[in-house]
């Protein structure tokens, strides 16, 4: 049995949980939700960053990444700039995205990501 | 090569697979696709529980949750209240909610996630 | 830590990802959008099939599916068919399918797996 740690965890969910040598977050997104596309997928990324550092893992160790866009038509194209940007380059997970509805409505962008502890 | 345990597979999924220390199970939903969201999710959350056993686990050692609602503004509060009495305390996954479309059309709330084997 | 391996990786994600024994592989899609659901089905598996074995797995070692289908009432049956006659007799991976709109509006369908190294 491999031990497995928890963190930021609440009632409902827990931000990141640790399992042997890989991390699973949960759904991220911005913190203001008031911003656009550019700037929500910046805030979630960054908010990425965040829980990854607290669960002792970095972007470059990402394994995977779910992306769910509001409206993918208008917003795929802005949301791919601020991605590609923020992956460090050789270092990209496998990923698949789709359109969806969040529970909010003004969330643009929400990011599910996997990584491997660094 | 660490070995695959499959569950009750049929031609199209398995209902649960096991490898290494991790079980992933398939998309769980009601047994009485006529009930509302909160008997149709606590219905969910047991085929879950009836799964993870098989498998060697239990809803303790849970790393990730999807959650998939039919619809998520009328529905997210009620899944909400069955899903945080069902979690033990302390022991959330990381999780994350989107609204979608399933198989059936009577689906209201359907439940993918992974553990840890207990 | 363990060593990731990264497979046809561009700016934006990698087609496939090893981390430990396990194997992510990026959303799969047809090579070509104007064939109908079967078509797309076969090309979506056969392009799964080129990558595992770039990754050094196999179809007989898939853990988990997800798969979106654009149009699910009217395309359900079809996909279920290519999907049940490509995977091996008793080895079907854990799966959920939902309805969902991918990047490009003439994908019908895409699968996103995961595997355990052969």
């Amino acid at each position: 049995m491999t031990r497995i740690q928890r963190f930021e965890t609440s009632a409902r969910m827990s931000h990141a949980v640790v399992h042997g040598d890989t991390v699973y977050l949960a759904g991220a997104i911005a913190a203001d939700l008031d911003g656009d596309i550019a700037a929500q997928s910046a805030e979630a990324l960054a908010e990425i960053e965040r829980v990854l550092a607290l669960a002792g893992s970095d972007k470059s160790s990402l394994l995977t990444a779910q992306i769910w866009l509001k409206d993918l038509p208008r917003d795929f194209a802005a949301m791919n700039a601020v991605w590609e940007a923020w992956v460090p380059a050789g270092h990209a997970p496998a990923r698949a995205t789709c359109q969806a509805e969040m529970a909010d409505p003004r969330v643009l962008v929400e990011f599910i990501v996997t990584a491997a502890l660094g």
